[in-house]
């Protein structure tokens, strides 16, 4: 079958390129002195007995992420993205991500702890590897990245091709094709992107290493050299067809060679839906897994974008060559790995001539497919390192230790890449186009191992899932939990009010109007009374009316005129004096209250006020377009109006303590303070929040009181507040991340609601405290 | 205190003008002979026992339509006719409304049923009542009409007065004066719409009447005469003060005068918030009700509107005069209320004089509160009857009876009433301005009994009630039964389609694409399919290409050029040949499946198509602007041209049997017809809609499927089917009338699923056939 001829004849350049990829990453949790960290896995990680995304790998200190398959390059390392955050962000402060493959700093071969779990199966086939090679050997860590072509493209290359007849054997030979050449011409890979040159010294001690020279020198990829992890020489599997693979495997297990099938440890693996290797030939080969990549260190995720498009090109050639490596060609490969790997980073490579040869070949195939100028370039850049040794990564990863020493630079990149998790909590970086509110969640599902799918980003749509109980969540705060008709009985503000007004709860009273004397005749009802008069269905200020102070019956017309030019209905309210609260309600309990503030300043006696602007807006919370929990304070023509009316301009100096306001509004994307108030608020208007909520048989909503006292207790007869609204669509990440007081992750409480069944006593709510 | 003094100098003549209005109405269930019809209340009318708005006075066959209390007349009006059409749409065929006050032909005293009621207490009572008033009597029927103030206008005459200190002193006194000075006039209200000038022969022979002279001519009201149905004489009761009034009731029950206080049947009679009347002296009054109305023979509910106009006037001036009436002064209007009752319509008043100073007393509020023209002619019309007796209701009605014999014009009329409202069976009286399904579940509930109240009319907003279960409904079918995220699943067609694709049901396959290259190079996906290409979010057709016949690449490429100058992202969709079916699931059943054909006329060889678009346009149930479930056949450019198409004009005739289209689309809203296939459709099929409905989690939805061969089961390996759209505001109108097959009054399955404890055997869905 000439796949190249048919994907040229029929131009299936863009079937062709697409591809479901899914990336695994191991490393090692490390302390400060840069020794292996002896701690528990983080325990807000959820459990390792479910958890889909954050595993550990041997050890207990060797987290091991797992990004699900996703149908581009991008999504993949998105995902990479996010668990890192999620990892880093659980970890304890003094710990961090080890950002090399060769360990930190080990501990004698006994004390490195191997996973601590309650499965008996999974202790004993640890406690075998670490027999049969050697603790420390296997706290080498590493990255997989699997890959599979579309099944859109596998279907139409089937119909279109006449050597299969069955489409299980005719995707079977693509991937063992794509698997053998692999093999055969990983090396080019290892020459390129081989980044473990160097191990501390204490690594050469180990048991497994001890009878081996030690390099004098650094060299291409330890980890792909006879240091690194492997199995014994004498299991080499045929990669002449998948039942031969599936018989050899299993051969090596029969005779004790390997205990159970998942030991083969070929840097090429061919993976079913399941477990047993045999079902491939059933099923058909899902993916193929390839495990040589080394942790590039002086990438944040361990593994650039670019290396990831150069992995995909890679493997598209390797079935868009016309022939199927042998196994004698396989044999060859795997020793011109072995030797690359062993390679000083500085020299040229010794296959130098067939590494250009191959990279001409992949030339070819970009220029065929058209796949465009950064492909292009990717070929280009891999030409030149075959030409210049010293830019391949081996020999970068190699100058940075050289400077900075092994452990040091481990040390430095390591606390470099947390502290981008870390510094900027509220944004969970992959997902950073999406609302914050669904962010937060997503963070919170990703951590506890919930299930996760994004079905709609552009809608915030959401599928989360444990074992067979499937969630679907909206914007984040919109679920199964509640009704249909709850929500629309929120969107319609008359409908609420009506609904609250019966069941006793103070709403703004007030009328609605259709002439100017039918809302005058009603005067006396609001005699005496501060009021609000606006137009019906105008929300943007335009014809209201406010009487803080009660209005005389001309005034009162003057307003209801002006009010009746915007609409053919006229509102007439009691204006409610009082500071707004929100009360974020999730499943018949107030999770946080929150003050807004308007964007204000407080003086030091010294500096100006466009001083103590600028100081404020260097939070890390205060960003711009709703990316960040707290908005930058302008300095615009209505703040600088808002100051003159106090007597002051932008470089007037106000003493010290002295709070100056800078808008009158208390919006949040206005520069507002938001101050949690959960713990300060009198617990009789949680009850009243809580019973609104209930009243309107909702279970997430976030409900606005205005409150004048909120020391003094709600009581019947002086209920002291007035419901402004119930919100159907509460934002959640101005709870957590708040500018004074503590923050309260309610999307935690969000996941709690959906499944229950999850949450464990030690995995309770992580309440993060903000100091000012 | 002066109440007219303080509305005119506050100008509060708009809260003066507000009020709730209440209208209870009796009749006797007739049959075709003008006899009382001795059957059963009718079954479909759920159960007395707790139905709050149709219930039966004294007999079986006497229902009692009672609205609750509305803050308008219009909508009490609503209500009264709403109700009527529920009774009448339940009666048997052969029954009908009877339109006077005095009675239809009475078999037998003993013959005449009392209520079949498992409640030995109201039996008890109105056996009682037949001992002492004889049952002929109490076959008399009349409306009772209940108003109050409302309370915004209580509450500011009491902050603005100053003789009472305390609300319900207050309040009392106010409906004190009312109902005092309503027994002093209300002979002026007897005299304009006294409407019972005859009974039927047999009327006198009965038990009561025997030993009164019959009259020899017409009176104004044999209801309000001697003849009809009151107190014994001692009883009488004083108007001095609530106390009062209720002390001297409290003794003639004490002395056996009155078996309950229920059996005061006073004209007026003040009622508090329960059955007991001394609670009134806490809770103070809530309404008055009136009892002396005749019903209307001349109106279809037995009163109009500008009757409920002058009632309402007549109770405002009854506060507004100054002087409240004293006990003599009582008991001479109730004499002059007898007096006038028996006077001959034709005849001028006895009090003419006083009842023209009466009605200049009325101007004179009228004016002052400048109540507008309407109004003012009310006025002047009583006027004018007060000088032309002959233009008296009583009058009118007398001369109706002169002309068409008493039974035979009840008859008439109760037949004509009866047609109105079962003519058009999919509109609900009082309640036409709202959407068909919403009309449709609001005459289910009001059927059934089920509490009942429009939120928000414009919205489509209902609650529903049974005893301490309440529900809310939008559009007639978005209930608290469904979720919020389920909602949204539907709402978003990108997420509907991926999870049924997932769940392994057949949705159109395709593909998303950016660049016309991207969806070039999968055209080899699509080769030798039927496809649609279409911009990814218009609607309206706009640069949509379907191929019916698989495409070549030249017009693959053309289409999408096409496509993507609507939009930036163009959608590649498998093209499903069939008929599209809508199939209405709820609660994991189908309960209708309806198959939507394009305008059409079928030949009868002999008639144009113009002419059997007429007759077609005939059927009740085709109307304009979705006011009726079909819509009328146009003539206009769009059926010419297809008419052109096929060779005809609309003067063309087709031959008998042979069917011609007049459009393309199968839309209802231009023409086309519904035929309902719910006992057709196999099985198999329904089986997928509930299981579509289950995947998305949806308790309410119409799933849209494309079947091509509906006889053909679905199977495993050639589903049949392809999901178009899963609906969540299915309509339900459509459903309920059909052009062709079995109505599915889906709207009562809504309601059987949100009140399952409602819901008995003898009450199971009324399917309407249809023969055409």
């Amino acid at each position: 079958m000439n796949l190249a001829a048919i994907i040229k004849e029929n131009q299936l350049q863009s079937l062709f390129f697409e591809g479901n990829f899914g990336i695994e990453k191991e490393g090692l949790r490390t302390d400060l002195e840069q020794k292996l960290a002896l701690t528990d896995h983080p325990e807000k990680l959820g459990s390792r007995l479910y958890h889909p995304y954050i595993q550990t790998d041997f050890s207990e200190s060797q987290p091991e992420l797992v990004t699900p398959a996703r149908p581009s390059l991008t999504e993949a390392f998105q995902w990479l993205e996010g668990l890192h955050d999620v990892l880093l962000r659980s970890m304890a402060e003094d710990e961090y991500f080890w950002p090399y493959s060769m360990p930190n700093l080990l501990p004698e071969e006994d004390e490195i702890p191997i996973i601590r779990l309650n499965d008996p199966d999974s202790i004993a086939y640890r406690e075998m590897l670490s027999e049969r090679y050697g603790k420390k050997k296997q706290m080498i860590s590493g990255i997989h990245f699997n890959f599979s072509f579309s099944d859109d493209f596998i279907h139409t290359i089937f119909k279109l091709q006449d050597e299969f007849s069955d489409l299980v054997a005719f995707k079977n030979d693509l991937y063992i094709k794509l698997s053998g050449n692999f093999l055969k011409y990983e090396w080019i890979l290892l020459y390129l992107f081989g980044a473990s040159p160097y191990a501390a010294d204490d690594f050469y001690d180990s048991k497994s290493a001890r009878h081996l020279e030690k390099p004098t020198d650094y060299v291409r990829s330890l980890r792909n050299s006879s240091f690194g992890y492997h199995n014994h020489e004498e299991v080499v599997v045929s990669y002449d067809s998948v039942e031969q693979y599936i018989e050899d495997i299993e051969q090596f297990v029969a005779t004790d060679h390997l205990s159970e099938e998942r030991e083969f440890y070929g840097n090429a693996r061919l993976r079913g839906p399941g477990s047993k290797l045999r079902d491939m030939l059933e099923t058909g080969v899902q993916y193929v897994e390839i495990r040589s990549v080394d942790i590039n260190p002086l990438d944040r995720v361990g593994l650039s974008y670019e290396q990831g498009e150069f992995y995909h090109l890679f493997f598209m050639l390797m079935v868009w060559l016309e022939s199927e490596a042998t196994t004698p060609e396989i044999l060859d490969g795997q020793r011109r790995n072995l030797h690359t790997a062993d390679e000083s980073p500085f020299e040229v490579s010794q296959y130098q001539e067939d590494g250009l040869a191959f990279l001409e070949k992949m030339e070819e195939m970009v220029t065929t497919l058209s796949l465009g100028s950064d492909y292009e370039d990717l070929v280009q850049k891999a030409k030149a390192k075959f030409e210049q040794p010293e830019t391949t990564l081996a020999a970068r990863v190699s100058n940075a230790i050289d400077e900075e020493g092994y452990l040091e630079l481990g040390r430095q990149l390591g606390l470099e890449y947390k502290a981008y998790s870390v510094d900027r909590p509220y944004v969970l970086n992959g997902f950073e186009d999406m609302e914050l509110s669904t962010q937060l969640l997503i963070f919170d599902a990703l951590q506890l191992g919930v299930g996760l799918e994004i079905i709609d980003r552009a809608d915030h749509f959401l599928r989360l899932t444990h074992e067979d109980h499937t969630e679907y969540v909206r914007n984040g705060n919109m679920t199964s939990k509640d009704t249909q008709i709850s929500y629309f009985i929120m969107e319609n503000k008359t409908v609420t009010k009506k609904i609250l007004d019966e069941q006793g709860y103070a709403v703004p009273q007030g009328g609605e109007y259709e002439s100017v004397a039918d809302a005058l005749g009603n005067f006396e009802k609001y005699r005496g009374q501060s009021i609000v008069v606006k137009p019906k269905s105008t929300n943007y200020g335009i014809g209201i009316s406010v009487f803080k102070n009660p209005p005389t019956k001309e005034s009162y017309q003057e307003a209801l005129e002006i009010a009746f030019k915007e609409d053919e209905a006229v509102l007439v309210e009691e204006f409610v004096a009082g500071t707004e609260y929100r009360f974020f309600v999730i499943d018949g309990e107030v999770e946080a209250v929150l003050l807004r503030v308007p964007a204000n300043v407080v003086g030091d006696g010294e500096s100006t006020i466009s001083a103590l602007i600028d100081k404020k807006n260097e939070d890390p919370l205060r960003g711009v377009n709703h990316l960040a929990p707290l908005a930058i304070i302008e300095k615009g023509s209505i703040e600088a109006l808002m100051l003159k009316e106090q007597g002051y301009t932008f470089d007037s100096v106000p003493e010290k303590d002295e709070q100056v306001f800078l808008r009158e509004n208390s919006n949040i994307s206005t520069g507002g303070d938001s101050i949690d108030f959960t713990d300060e608020m009198d617990e009789s208007y949680n009850h009243i929040a809580v019973g609104i909520a209930e009243a309107l048989d909702v279970r997430v909503t976030g409900i606005d009181l205005i409150i004048p006292d909120y020391n003094q207790p709600s009581q019947k007869e002086a209920p002291g507040y007035s419901c402004i609204e119930a919100n159907f669509n509460p934002a959640m990440n101005m709870h957590a991340y708040v500018s004074k007081g503590k923050g309260r992750r309610v999307s935690r409480e969000i996941l709690t609601m959906l499944f229950p069944e999850l949450v464990q006593e030690t995995n309770k709510i992580n309440h993060e405290e903000r100091k000012d």
